[in-house]
């Protein structure tokens, strides 16, 4: 595999796990004062148009990522509706 | 252009601005104590790997794109340690 390929499926799965250290931050810490609704709002909504869009062209590495995302990003939703 | 493109761009576009609410809401607020650091050092971290990823594509998309969100993940980085 080139160091191009390589790269882009570290970096993938790496921005497939972007949200997780602010979902286990407020899990533990029961607030979420600053955390803006908005962006996560935005972010799951953009996350189902990646998905459709990896469905229209058959690509599971944009499906498979975008669900991950979208998962962290609807426990953020719920969180940010639970601790304000 | 084909929807599926149509849907990609579109997508694209507000991927770029994600991050933008959580800017404008800390700015704002003055306060993020309950943002998460690591989620901001990851996605700066991931953005770059982005970058060079899409320099060697010759990916003119790939770099504008994430070169807006990792100026936001910079600003938020800033912001948390201003603001704690």
């Amino acid at each position: 595999m080139a160091f191009v390929d390589i790269l882009g499926y570290t970096a993938g799965a790496i921005t497939s796990l972007t949200f997780l250290p602010q979902v286990i931050k407020t899990w533990k810490d029961k607030s979420a004062k600053d955390i803006s609704m908005n962006m996560f709002l935005i972010a799951a909504t953009n996350e189902v148009m990646w998905i459709v869009y990896g469905v229209l062209l058959n690509n599971w590495v944009i499906i498979a990522t975008n669900t991950v995302v979208l998962a962290m990003s609807l426990i953020m939703i719920s969180f940010k509706l639970r601790y304000k």
